[in-house]
């Protein structure tokens, strides 16, 4: 452990259940700390996990400039991050967990330019998927370029298709379940790259809070054969109580798998399994923000500025041992 | 794919079970090539895998230098590497499978000089343990700092405790596999963290050829009562015949897990589970083997000399895509 320096001066920005996440992550490593939380709503009214962690608006953000090493970003894909994280990476070491998929592209550039300018380093997109999951997909397919890469994803939560539930008319509550189909995944596992249509590899499983006097039929028909969502799945519908929403399902599981099989030779086949269960997608989202915050931190103080991803860590750089004891423990 | 640039040149040191491996990966990677075997045997009795590819005595390497881009050393942890790689590190850049623990803080030393020497760059201990089950306990261990880290090997063929077998008097022949316990991976999966005995985390078993008139009782006790090999463990002597040994027993299968369990706060775990079964242990050592390569030659070209290990490899080094490609189609 770096017991010998002070600890890495962490800026949390945006404090929903990812913040709290990080703010509970850096609780367990004694060589980062919270420095102080930033919100845009009324910094009295957040009460942060920690006693004692100071709240400010994010106006102050820039003020603090000296007393901040590494800013996490936890705010959403869609409305905060593609604006934040250029504007941010101008002034401060981040990271982020961007995860439109489609967008990093464009997003990467973006944060490049202003990390450049600024002299920082700004990692984008950590998380599980994109991060874990990205880097066992490029693993998988540079360790068996002959082979084929499948991910399953939960059984978990997901955030999106809750949401189109609770769009539905009739529908006073709900959560949607993602569950991999467990026949598909033994097939993948057995080496023989079977192909595998949407409804053969996920199922979804929803519990639904019915509006007074709705008809839990047409709930259920407006949701499985909801486009996109629900129509390409075999979806299962369970009508529960208010009560029984709030008690069995404010959890936030989720997981899956990365699975790459291939061959090696005519005669042998390879299959490499990742696998995540986590009680609580925003806390090992936040943990691995953590990790890269540390990464970051070095990156940024051997000069290596501009935007970086998972794939451009050295994996050595997340640990707080030292190279050598790493390679003594752990190799 | 870099289908442009002329195919990285590498060079087999050693042509047993790995080289040939090393062979075959090359095949199913397009931007790299067999440049050549070396070899300590008669270079005339080889027969490689790939026609055509030339086959040179050991004594030619240092006047190929100028021919070869990377050499993959194929021997053994014993009695090659010790010696092969400081020596060739100081011409060449390569890649090592060191695999003896607890003397790979020694061997990086001897290897990093040569390498700052000669302006190199050799990556040690490559393969899957070390390699790629180091990779994970190490990013485990960064995730979830609160936690433990579990490895089980097996199903899997145990060179060394084969060998073992092999020296009791009364055996013309055998095989032992190791077996990872289901319940003891079962629980630690559940994310209870055990304290696991060794005798709960792996069983032995083994198939014996016995020698004409030797005893199987005499056979079995001498085995399952051999120090540091069998004692701490629950093992099974099945007797079998010479036929059945050559019929059923001469794949090389293997593999295991790491297992990293670990709390982010006082109500939540999380499992982060790596897996590999391989069909056979030596292609799949080399093909980890062949994509550490290619980053080595990427790092040799960039001026990062000196010795590495996998924590030392940013991911995206491994795949032939480029990183904006890596980026947009895997992240």
């Amino acid at each position: 452990m770096q017991s010998t320096h002070s600890p890495i001066r962490i800026g949390i920005v945006g404090y929903g259940n990812l913040g709290r996440g990080v703010e509970a992550a850096l609780a367990k490593n004694p060589d980062m700390a919270t420095a102080a939380i930033y919100t845009r709503r009324d910094p009295a009214q957040l009460r942060p996990l920690g006693a004692g962690v100071a709240v400010h608006g994010m106006d102050q953000l820039l003020a603090h400039k000296e007393r901040l090493d590494v800013l996490m970003l936890c705010g959403g894909s869609k409305d905060d991050l593609p604006r934040q994280s250029p504007e941010l990476a101008r002034h401060f070491s981040l990271v982020d967990s961007f995860d439109t998929h489609a967008r990093i592209p464009a997003h990467f550039d973006a944060v490049d330019a202003a990390a450049r300018a600024g002299k920082t380093t700004a990692l984008i997109s950590a998380g599980w998927d994109p991060g874990m999951f990205s880097l066992n997909r490029l693993m998988g397919e540079a360790l068996l370029p002959d082979g084929q890469t499948y991910t399953f994803w939960g059984k978990g939560l997901s955030q999106g298709h809750s949401d189109a539930i609770r769009r539905v008319t009739g529908v006073a509550g709900g959560v949607q379940y993602t569950i991999p189909v467990p026949e598909a995944v033994e097939r993948v596992r057995s080496g023989t790259r079977p192909q595998l249509s949407t409804r053969e590899k996920h199922r979804r499983e929803c519990f639904v809070v019915l509006e007074a006097g709705a008809s839990a039929e047409a709930v259920r028909a407006a949701i499985v054969g909801m486009p996109n969502y629900f129509d390409e799945y075999d979806t299962t519908v369970d009508f529960i109580s208010a009560e029984e929403l709030a008690r069995d399902h404010a959890a936030m599981p989720h997981g899956g798998f990365v699975i790459r099989s291939g061959d090696t030779s005519a005669s042998n086949q390879q299959v490499i399994e990742y696998r995540l269960q986590l009680g609580s997608n925003p806390e090992f989202t936040a943990s691995v923000l953590v990790a890269y915050a540390r990464a970051v931190h070095r990156l940024q103080q051997a000069g290596q500025h501009g935007c970086k991803t998972v794939f451009d860590v050295p994996p050595g750089l997340l640990s707080p041992k030292s190279a050598a004891q790493l390679r003594a423990e752990l190799l």
